[in-house]
């Protein structure tokens, strides 16, 4: 027996959980699901560090963690094992042997989530649970525009869902892209706005709050020039509404 | 007012329903919601013509069906109404006035089947009500090479899901496309074999036990050859097992 650092790369359907992060007495979380099974799976108590919290309901294509676990077993064959046991709304599709002080959210660089709207005519039924429907006409120019504001090294605490955040609220977003992105599916055409954020690390519910606050841009309820007073402001109360969960996902962490 | 003949063009979700057929006091079908949906906007009784039913579990990107309503509505207000008032898993995605004798299934001419089987060696966790999940090394050589003996027009009996059918079995399949497909989300890659079915109709299960018998012989526990001796059986149990509802989705519908 070999005590080994286990990498692994996640997706998930985060539709019927309560976001990453173990809490108190439910174990319907993410990391409490992966905990339960992985201590039971080897037997011993497992601790999974994420890379960081999801919010519930939100979706992961590259979440990543690790844990330590005494096993003689590869990743290959953990890798088989976790999804052997996983629900079917989880799935592990990478691990890797780390470094031992290799650790999931201390070691990660940079995180970029994918916010999805659909806003064609006709509500899209095959993955309407991971896309917000907003059949409107947004002024995308205008999105794009208040969004240059927000590149760089900022205090986004008029950003920030923790209104008791104690730490520095100072992050660097390195790219928000807004694409114009149209699906087929059958004869049937779907528009979607697709928003990526990319950064060096990301506050609690920050990346809704920053799409909520764009989609009032898009709407026309704000001036894409607002934005610098927003940040300025530093009050949670002078950004936009938090955008639901579902159309969130965590896309890829990087090292 | 005016008696309009409305086509209409559905995608759904069939995971929750019993298929798309009414049938007696249950009215979890989609005709059924459709149907009741309807009479209560229109007010005024209206009966939906499918192309065809689909089983309890299958989907549909490109159904079709028709009903008589008298409205001074368009085809576009028509659709919007509907969308406004259908369940999150149904979507009219098309909608026009068609001839007063068009019928939905007297009149349909080909309906294309979409079989999905995902065979890598992680479960999909996105669409994955919509896919079979099997991963197994399939001969996929084997199973076109079986393919060809159904094509064109032959006595289905021993692919009838119905014992009792007392009509003819006979059907015309143009043509069984089977294709090895990957598909890539975030850094996961995923293998799927697609088995696109074409022909001027299909008997109760039929394209579900087609697949579970061509399943039979990708995984080599038949030969291809005995395909001509399981159509000249004309009995359903020569045939393979009716492989699940859930990877099965009704494509499109030619007149």
């Amino acid at each position: 027996m070999s005590s080994k650092n286990i990498c692994i790369t996640l997706q998930y359907d985060g539709s019927r959980y309560d976001g990453w992060q173990k809490q108190g007495n439910t174990e319907n979380t993410i990391q409490g699901k992966l905990e339960t099974m992985l201590t039971q799976l080897f037997e011993q108590p497992i601790e999974v560090n994420g890379s960081g919290r999801t919010d519930a309901g939100v979706h992961a294509v590259g979440q990543t963690a690790n844990f330590v676990v005494n096993t003689p077993y590869g990743p290959g064959k953990i890798l088989e094992l976790m999804n052997r046991y996983l629900p079917k709304d989880i799935a592990v599709t990478d691990a890797k042997v780390a470094d031992a002080r290799f650790h999931a959210r201390l070691n990660a660089r940079s995180k970029t989530y994918v916010y999805r709207i659909s806003t064609g005519f006709v509500r899209p039924v095959f993955g309407r649970q991971q896309i917000l429907y907003l059949p409107e006409t947004l002024d995308v120019e205008a999105m794009r525009k208040a969004a240059e504001y927000l590149i760089g090294e900022h205090d986004f605490t008029s950003f920030c869902g923790n209104k008791h955040m104690k730490k520095s609220c100072v992050r660097t977003i390195t790219s928000i892209d807004i694409e114009e992105v149209t699906t087929t599916l059958g004869d049937a055409e779907y528009e979607e706005l697709r928003l990526t954020f990319t950064g060096n690390g990301f506050l609690q519910n920050m990346v809704r709050i920053l799409t909520g606050t764009l989609l009032e841009i898009g709407e026309g309820a704000r001036k894409p020039e607002e934005m610098a007073a927003i940040l300025a402001a530093k009050n949670r109360e002078s950004a936009g509404p938090m955008a639901p969960a579902h159309g969130l996902t965590l896309w890829k962490v990087e090292y």
